[in-house]
């Protein structure tokens, strides 16, 4: 007989994890205040309080005990729904990183700060092959850490690497969904850049802004999209990023005095990345299950914010006399349809973090093609450059100069983060999806939007996608959010009447 | 035969060692963040986070194979007098929490947390009979563990704490001391205040003095002292503190806008003790040898800085234009004297931290009586009050009018923390004893005071005290840097001249 106060075995697993998520959390802090309010001496130490952390989480995930608590948990009878799903999350994680020898996890380290080195280095000297031979090899040491996760899940190497970032993607679902895409932009691309030029509105937004009224406003529009400022903060940092602790959320940006637009919108982005992370069960706070789901998800909530909301026009209705309050010089010449018209601009460019709406997931195709054979073995590292170029030229009708404004342009290679970019167009996917399941919920919700009231799009947002946390994977999620698997149609037709005005 | 490339048993040790530094170091930014950036509503978090990296050390402390690693170091051939330090102080450490039951080591962390509540609720309703119990439960789970390690050393409990907070202090030697100092003040103290009526400047320097002009004028004082802005920051918090970590000193103030010379001296006070935490030496950083000494000397640091150096004439000479030059309001009407007269004013007062410098140790002295009869089990809880009121009376002639002007006012006695009020006092005594010999070593210094420049007397304290490290004790480190123990004569002295003008 188990004595009523006796600590169940899902107890002592929960209570592991429980501790593992508060060094994450603390991890969490001490990298945002890194980026934002370490003095630079002291970088080292800091480097070191961040790998102590590691290390010691590591140890702790993978020491054998665990496995016995996995084993007890598992077997507890009267466990719910969501605890049994918690204990296979846990299994998951456990098997993924006890499948992998110190060894190995040791070279992807290393190789992985010497890849980032000369990354820098080789942006520096322009140069690509200044990064090539370090990319080769973390390369080589990540494709092995994924044909080991690979051939214990039953996983090509470029699965298994997508599963990390999503759990459950799978290259087979995007590859069919990216090319009906790709066609899709293809033809729609020339349309709308007509389209655009022949709808222009003249004037232009350009001003002086100050960091500290573009801040005001900022956090007026984020607090009205339901930011709680209790228990986030809003900080500058050369890399903007949504980062922080459970129940913590630390946004950060940075402001260019002569533009109010990139900070504004790039923190409504940021906004719905923190409302996903602010509206998660909190009787699952600190465990898997109560965590979010991944990229692909939580790129869902911050795009939905971004283009569904922040975009449309009766968000910009709403805003702009707002813009007007902070920047008194803008009245008279600010309207709702010139925002919208430097914010939508769309103009076939190098640069994957500038482009439009539009071009973006050509971008995105691009970088899943060459990373996806990278990953299964089928494309060298070397030759992934003229990938670039020829991809470049035949997506984007534009062939980049050199490799700073080509293949050096991004991080997530170098620091072996492959199987990451699809979530950002799946994301998109996903947010016109949930958008529009939304408004067939609630057809008040862009004339609620045009009045600054947001509750019944978030409160759809929190039940739907937020308040199950890891209860599902994301193909789950999205069958019983919206009714249907992830799907094309709603985004094709968010673009077709934004940019083509149908 | 050892491979050249072969970790050493002290190698392993250091790596122990540096693994727990490193994430105390964590905890240290963590609590800074916690008073200073934290979100309100992020509270619970953080505690949980803070809790876990203590579980965590303590759990990395204790594990038996550091018994292992010590013996093993301590038997290796060849280390240096540092190396032979570091290992013996490990070891010490070890064993202090080795000998402490896990049980005991909870029920004082519950009685603490319990502790702190009832004292909150007390000085709320301004009645220490509301705290008392808890106190009672804690002193008593204190006692037990300070008699247990006191055995082991072969100390009493009060020697036990005390030496918890600086190694080697000990009751036989402060008492003494105390009661030569106690006689001594309390014959200063009617002809101090006699002295100052006397000699009384005409003036006041209230005024308007807005924080952002204040935070100005204290950085500038602060780095012309030597803080280091790259391995460090200042901010604001309610209690203000230097916290941080090992190279990235964060230190907090608060400004009142009435008066600017409160966050000044007091970030003097901060600042010496930040320098101390920056010069170290590098070659043992994250090793107990290469930390700082206890609390007796850290306050050494501080109060020079502060009491020395701060409120010399020729520190305030120099100060006043810098001051002037950032509040031009009081031009004409500060000066040297006038702003030395509002720091150095004598007073019998209730509360410690506003005390006076000449009846500050009469607070101490009352306070080491009391605690260290506590701890020893000569005095019980609940006589406490009784003694302190009639303690008041004897020492500095004045009756608290109620228990948060009395017995409440100091967080130490609720946190357990008895032993540690002695190190202010000796720290104030060494100070004056420090700066003694720095003068007979450079006459220059006063002079170079005046001039704002501090580099011979930094660097005097660096080489004497701060490279020094954890090497020695206390008393050797006093001996090697000036001659003789640890002697009221130069605190005396300083005494006499400042507030008789001697």
């Amino acid at each position: 007989m188990t004595a009523p106060n006796a600590i169940t075995p899902y107890d002592q697993l929960a209570q592991h994890q429980r501790e593992l998520s508060a060094l994450g959390n603390a991890a969490g802090i001490l990298s945002w205040d890194r980026e934002t309010m370490m003095p630079k001496g002291a970088a080292d130490g800091r480097a070191e309080q961040l790998a102590t952390l590691s290390a010691v989480m590591h140890r702790m995930a993978t020491d054998s005990k665990v496995g016995d608590l996995i084993a007890n948990a598992a077997n507890q009878n009267g466990l719910n729904e969501w605890q049994r799903r918690n204990v296979a999350l846990i299994k998951r994680s456990f098997e993924k990183q006890q499948a992998l020898p110190e060894s190995l996890v040791t070279r992807i380290s290393r190789a992985e700060s010497e890849s980032l080195l000369k990354w820098e280095a080789a942006k520096e000297a322009n140069d690509w092959t200044v990064w090539l031979p370090a990319f080769t090899e973390l390369l080589a040491a990540s494709r092995d850490a994924n044909t080991i996760i690979g051939e214990k899940f039953g996983l090509t190497p470029y699965d298994a690497a997508l599963d990390g970032f999503e759990m459950g993607n799978r290259l087979a679902t995007i590859q069919p969904m990216f090319a009906e895409l790709e066609a899709f932009l293809r033809d729609l691309l020339p349309k709308a850049m007509e389209h655009q030029a022949k709808a222009r509105v003249d004037g232009d937004l350009s001003g002086n802004y100050p960091a500290d009224k573009q801040k005001e406003l900022c956090l007026q529009v984020m607090q009205a999209l339901g930011f709680d400022a209790n228990r986030g903060r809003l900080d500058v940092s050369v890399h903007p990023f949504c980062g922080g602790a459970d129940g913590d959320v630390r946004i950060t940006t940075r402001y260019r005095t002569d533009e109010f637009a990139p900070a504004l919108f790039g923190l409504v982005h940021e906004t719905g990345h923190a409302l996903y992370e602010l509206s998660r069960p909190a009787e699952y706070a600190f465990q898997p299950v109560g965590g979010a789901l991944g990229m692909m998800v939580h790129e869902s909530q911050s795009l939905l914010m971004e283009m569904q909301v922040g975009q449309s026009i009766e968000f910009l209705t709403w805003v702009t006399p707002l813009i007007t309050a902070v920047f008194p010089a803008l009245a008279g010449r600010i309207s709702p349809a010139l925002v919208r018209q430097e914010l939508c601009a769309v103009n076939p460019s190098l640069i994957r973090v500038d482009a439009d709406e539009v071009t973006y997931p050509l971008h995105i195709i691009l970088r899943t093609e060459i990373e996806s054979q990278l990953m299964n073995g089928t494309m060298a590292a070397k030759d992934a450059r003229d990938a670039w170029m020829s991809g470049m030229q035949r997506l984007l009708g534009v062939t980049p100069p050199d490799d700073k404004k080509g293949i050096l342009q991004d991080v997530h290679w170098p620091s072996a983060a492959l199987g990451y970019f699809p979530c950002y167009t799946q994301g998109a996917i996903l947010a016109a999806q949930l958008f529009q399941a939304a408004l067939q919920a609630h057809p008040s919700i862009r004339s609620e939007i045009g009045q600054g009231k947001f509750t019944t799009l978030t409160t759809w947002l929190r039940d739907n996608i937020h308040s199950q946390g890891s209860l599902y994977e994301a193909s789950q999620l999205i069958q019983r959010a919206t009714g249907q698997p992830l799907s094309l149609e709603p985004y094709k037709s968010h673009l077709r009447a934004r940019y083509l005005g149908e």
